[in-house]
């Protein structure tokens, strides 16, 4: 014991944490009872938010270092993953809630008018912070600045939308990457040859298929076809940029195809780190979709068709931005552009020994 | 041990669960890791479709007496319950099939055309058999029937189409239900009535509220209004009976009132099992309603923007009929002709003697 | 909007929550990363607790009025498996707390001494309201009383183990239900008949089973006999009462009979409600009891055989705990006492009649 | 479609998986409704069982290579991660069975005599693959080699005793590591003196406190000595060796300083495959622990302190079995040896150069 004795309680806050739920039903009315579950729901999800805000800024921090330290890499993953497991707890969170009728609810619900959690300040944050700034929002959902917010959040919201987001600082170390072209040497260039002898052979092998009806057929061909578009804008600058400026890709064409090269060789032990940073933010994304999605669900459940305390329209516009605010929709989006293991050209040795350690089980 | 000894793997039919295992991969080429996790999981999926069936299946039988019997609601419950702990699990197993990364997938996906999960019989009987006839479906989803089925496959769903669903039946069972109106008394009278009033108060509230902008106070008021409407409609028979045919609402009229009496008055003893027994409906819906907006990310997640091997356009079609293949939607939108418990009518008490136990602690 | 509006900050006391994460290892020397982790997720259990707390002590009442409200029930039951949906998420929250290693725990450990998980009072007070008073604690586990705690709450739980706990007052509810027993009419006295022709025939089959060896013989009459042995004592208002003094057994002898008669005729509308209270209480002690487990486990990770910060001997001893600290053994055990439904005695007509609804179908 | 077009139901050999549920209740009797879910759930299980047979054998051939490939530590841990996740869903299964009631099961039970999960072969040879030899086991589970399996079974899991257990894989890799001990260098030698100085500066801390009363001065001082009790050992060959022998310790002393120098190094490129390796095995542990913890409360549950069908004596063994069994304890043991970061001595660059990747990014 070299510190001051602590107590448990004094540590943890207890006394703001445990006196912090204050009824309006008591205040204005009869005491009902599940306002008090609904309070502490909401608090445990400001908890939550604050643990995950914390796990994004020290991600910011890290992966925006030129070079990322390698070491760094381990804490990053360790870091998302967290983020994760705390996104299962939040889903599962709406569970509890849902023990709520919405005949309870309605004891209690005229007193919040009109506080409504579109005004969760750090909700915002993480939105921000992960990627998704005002330009990518719909369009009711651009102006929740203008919100009942105090002014000190407002103003730090908006200096949030002048910062890198995780996505760009990805965005900028994917950019970085080496390997796929050097001066020496362009993978890129026989991965489209591998992928059009594959598309090649597709076609003949459709095109010879005696078996197959002559509708079918021609739905295999323009699948091909559409297959075959996708990765004709992969490679091509222009029509790339074009859908980049527009905002349906959210990677720049050189963080996408370093992205597709981890994919590509992710048991390479250089790429192991990045190939596990990729498959958290996908997971990361997935799970505030179905976040969203089940939130929608539950505001239905327990409003129907009414509007929202914060006067929001509900549950269909919850289920509209469960979609569009998806951050990291480009790393589900490269599967487009995978092929079979067989078809991927192998690298030249003079590439490959900079994908392992410098340590040699001969050393 | 009066029955012969059976033993563990014959009782279970082992030797036939487990060599149920046959990868293409083996066959045609190399074996692929994964594509035991493919088939495992898709079996898994499987065996629990059989066992939903089977509980479905024997609510369907209790829930179509006329009247049904008092002891059975008790059992039913339990066994919606048990098909809401099994929608649970359906939803983790996803978490497992996405440890298949879309590069493993690509080693045996080829193999698999055109097989898809939309040819799971279990899967489309579950969905009949809940209430998704043909009629409800999407354009795309209509024709299943014709897709790659075996004979008897077809017939057999063509034939459940026939059948009354878990809806119609529920549908009936609310429709039987007295109390609601009878010759000497009308609830809906009286509902309506203090619907008008507290409405009324309401207007009153918002326009003597000096407080307000004239904006908000414009909002408020469509609000008000908007929430008018949806009551009028519940209670002109015309209005919603023109909705019903629209299949806008899937509940009729009478049976959607009694479903309202239910949950104004779910602590009476004669209605705790039927207010139960609604909220798994709503369960039930909700967690299909999940794993298909689950099942829609994964499978962006595994072939990004590709056509499946089923000819499906993919993801994009699993979101739109995520929401158009919910069933007891009506179940949700309850909650918006609800009212604050301080305005719900009183009971007279010929009604309220009708609604408890012929036991009195005092017998 | 009839009251002053609120905000979303406000009314959540968002200020008392978000900004009592103070961190030790900022105050004496370099932050540790992982310590928000720490101190948010002990907040997030706590905050449960208090809800737990609040569902427990609401439910308390109800069950101790005498006679409990029938409208009651459906109430308690609601509340009680709030508590359940609440309980999975704190055993989720040990997967959260996980993804803090040893290594990082280390960090700051040191200047939280003697702080520790013991010191939690409403964890505490969970424990006791429920019914686990000191007289059924192991030895080192009944002087928390005397452990560094705050005087009031001292105060507060030594006032709490007089007051009656929620297994003293289910007791209490069971002993008062009637129908067991009545002057006309004993069940118990054919239930016993019926077990004792049950295990008779068992006898005559073992017996009579030319195939079975000597030894399974003999093996499968000692299990008859064991199971003869627990009726009896079931049956024996003397070795009953001996064992209920010594704490063996935490129910009544009367109150014990209520609840298997209750699980005999669960269907029965009268004991549906009943039926899923009992439910709940073994939900609720399993969950407890994993949560035990799993926490031990944890503290077993992240210490390995170190003493703890608050000087307990670490996961020994909350192993220990685990079992001893379960609450509602009493209703796993029923399964004893419970026969196949073909021996269970048909009740008469004149209790059967008491077990309905006052309604019927014909009125 | 280059492949002979399949479908859904044959590739997933639905006829045989879908007819594999014979009930016995309706071969001997009446149909219990609850074993269709009995049969189904343990169906499941056997399904996720093969599938981590699949992955533990996999991982054990990937291991056992030596050198092991570095390439192959991202595929063993992919894969020991999706054994974490499966085992996720069998412990939720649980929660389906638990909706049968022990009346339900009663139904059917005793046609099932002498089958019992104890004769699940695939289950042990999972424990056996991990690690579980016979050596480790508790007497009565020591001897289900004998019991009612087919010859060819018992065989198979005789053979599998001789062959390496993923356990003994992983100890022999880890005795492979270099690094820790070379003819230049001996970190353990400077690990040790920093163990001494810690403990030395925590004595004097606690000596030279005045406000400590004698007796937790007296009790931290005995803390302080059985730390250091537990490093000597560490460091002590004879004594290591000894406690090896009986089996207390699972690791082999050159194995556990490895495993200790991977945790402290864990950010290391070279090592964060390996920490997340050994981060898996405790997670699996945990499981399975968590698993066999919650299938005895089960038991308890649905046969209250009755023996199982198999003869065993229930849930009290599977209490009991539920610490033995666990494979990987020596890696929560790990906690106990390490020590704060500011502690532990640095590495000299003539090691440190060799933890990296080949690839620096002035290349």
């Amino acid at each position: 014991m070299k510190y001051p004795p602590i107590y448990y309680s004094d540590y943890l806050g207890l006394d703001k944490v445990l006196n912090a739920q204050d009824l309006k039903s008591k205040e204005y009315g009869k005491e009902a009872h599940e306002e008090t579950l609904f309070i502490i729901t909401h608090q445990a999800y400001e908890l939550w938010f604050k643990q995950i805000l914390h796990e994004i800024k020290s991600v910011n921090v890290l992966i925006s270092e030129n070079p990322v330290n390698p070491n760094s890499l381990g804490i990053i993953n360790h870091r998302l993953n967290r983020i994760v497991q705390i996104q299962k707890v939040l889903n599962e969170q709406l569970t509890i809630m849902e023990t709520m009728s919405s005949s309870e609810f309605m004891e209690f619900r005229d007193y919040l008018v009109p506080a409504s959690g579109f005004q969760s300040v750090q909700f915002r944050k993480i939105e921000i912070m992960l990627g998704l700034k005002q330009k990518y929002r719909l369009g009711i959902d651009k102006q929740f600045f203008n919100a009942r917010l105090r002014e000190e959040d407002k103003k730090d919201l908006l200096a949030l939308e002048e910062e890198p987001t995780l996505l760009e600082n990805i965005e900028k170390w994917l950019e970085r990457m080496p390997f796929g072209t050097s001066k020496k040497y362009d993978f890129w260039n026989e991965y489209q040859n591998a992928i059009n002898s594959m598309l090649q052979s597709d076609k003949e092998v459709i095109e010879n298929n005696q078996t197959l009806h002559p509708k079918e057929k021609e739905f295999e061909l323009n699948n091909l076809d559409s297959t075959k578009k996708s990765f004709d804008i992969l490679f091509d600058d222009e029509s790339y940029k074009k859908l980049y400026q527009n905002n349906e890709f959210r990677l720049s064409q050189n963080a996408k195809l370093a992205a597709i090269f981890i994919q590509l060789f992710r048991h390479e032990p250089i790429f192991q780190a990045p190939y596990r940073l990729l498959t958290c933010l996908v997971d990361i994304d997935e799970l505030f979709s179905t976040w969203r999605y089940r939130h929608a669900i539950m505001v239905h459940r327990m409003l129907g068709t009414k509007i929202g305390t914060g006067g929001s329209s509900g549950h269909e516009y919850l289920k509209k931005s469960t979609e569009n605010n998806r951050v990291f929709k480009d790393f589900f989006d490269l599967a487009t552009f995978l092929i079979p293991n067989s078809y991927v050209p192998e690298l030249p040795a003079s590439i490959k020994k900079h994908l392992g350690f410098s340590f040699k089980s001969s050393d």
